[in-house]
């Protein structure tokens, strides 16, 4: 039995969502049915984030466990052939040998995400699905970046939690929250050990509020202390979101 | 009568081309049917580039001219709003009044293209469509920024001119062609008083060419010496293509 590491990047507005779903295609099914048709093997995808539908992936981290002998490439190859095959915008970009040891989703230490905010009030043609079109006029992303300073650190981030949340405790630690404009663009750099269900887009709905000069920059942190869902100012959509980067140990 | 300058974003995938065609979509064709829809007017759009099918603009500028008395603003939210609704991926970014003798392409003194290659050996997800996937190894991309430098200053470009192309001249003045590494991706910059159709591409062609280790450096310079349309290399597909600038001397 050969643990192997691969990093995916995926369209997320193709599926349901990563894990596995009763009710629709999931990245978790087309990878494993991909493993299937290389392998002749039944396995199970182990992931560093379970990313909700619409929610993208530049460097998903997962692992399978394969007994037939295959070079880590050779399988790369393989399953990016079948994954296009299958018509899945599901690409491989890397695939190693890990230690038995070695998993995907309780080895990460660090999870790093991106949310893009194309802030203008015409439609996205080029971007449509891969980002939030933010209208209602320009996004003080300096106001923005300050609120947002009031969430780092350990907290009880309930009023960012979905209700079907399923981890044990709201209480996280992060450990960045920056908010810069590029041009058109405002983007959001989140980094944490872990996230709590929602936790990202919750927090960038609200910290779009402050933007838009909705909400006081002080409101953030008000918004936090309630430790209430009820409190919470708006969820941003998936189609934004972006899971960039998982960290392990071994990899320095 | 009035003449408006509208600032035009679109996905190049949907259409056969921004002029209007007989077989099928053009971006022309949707832009003048939202006017005659908003307008009750049967006009004539006018474009800085004739970009062709496949190739993206992300600030195109065209020009209409309107009898019905209605605000720029009013005119760009009423055409967003038709061409959302008929499914076209166009979005109008900016729209003004200019004097009768101001023309989209003929006012235009200067053209600004983006050329995106993802330069790995896995199939594209979220830019399929959007860039040229190069494989077959890394590109050096200073071997191609260096071969890019022969290209500069005015020449006859007939090697890197379609056959089909209608400009009276192959000798063109290239201003500008860098070439850089953002990550996984190369990045072309062209800029010229106007350019020969094909031209971008067969450039962009060629320097992968170069980047792939398949062509020397100075092969760049006796590809465009040569002056035949043989010496040509390899055009590079349209959608790495992106119009992102049209240069007018009264908007200094």
């Amino acid at each position: 039995m050969t643990r192997f590491a691969l990093t995916l990047e995926f369209d997320g507005g193709a599926f349901m969502g990563l894990q596995r779903q009763a009710h629709g295609p999931s990245v978790q099914q087309a990878v494993e049915e991909a493993v299937l048709s290389v392998t002749g093997e039944t396995v199970t995808m182990h992931a560093a984030g379970r990313t909700d539908a619409g929610v993208h992936a530049r460097a998903m981290r997962v692992h399978v466990d394969v007994t037939k002998a295959i070079a880590p490439f050779r399988l790369m190859e393989a399953l990016n052939a079948r994954l296009r095959l299958a018509g899945f915008p599901i690409a491989v970009l890397a695939s190693e040998e890990k230690p038995d040891d070695w998993h995907a989703r309780f080895s990460c230490v660090g999870r790093r995400y991106l949310y893009r905010i194309v802030n203008r009030r015409a439609p996205l043609t080029l971007d449509k699905g891969r980002a939030w079109n933010v209208k209602g006029g320009p996004l003080d992303a300096l106001a923005m970046h300050e609120a947002a300073q009031a969430l780092i650190g350990k907290h009880d981030f309930t009023t960012f939690r979905s209700t079907q949340c399923q981890s044990a405790s709201p209480v996280k630690t992060l450990d960045l929250l920056t908010v810069r404009r590029e041009g058109g663009e405002v983007l959001i750099e989140a980094a944490a050990r872990s996230f709590l269900h929602h936790q990202v887009r919750s927090m960038v709905g609200c910290l779009a509020l402050v933007g838009l000069g909705h909400w006081r920059i002080e409101q953030m942190r008000e918004a936090l202390e309630a430790r209430e869902r009820q409190a919470l100012g708006h969820n941003a959509p998936p189609e934004g979101l972006y899971f960039m980067q998982a960290i392990y140990p071994d990899e320095g």
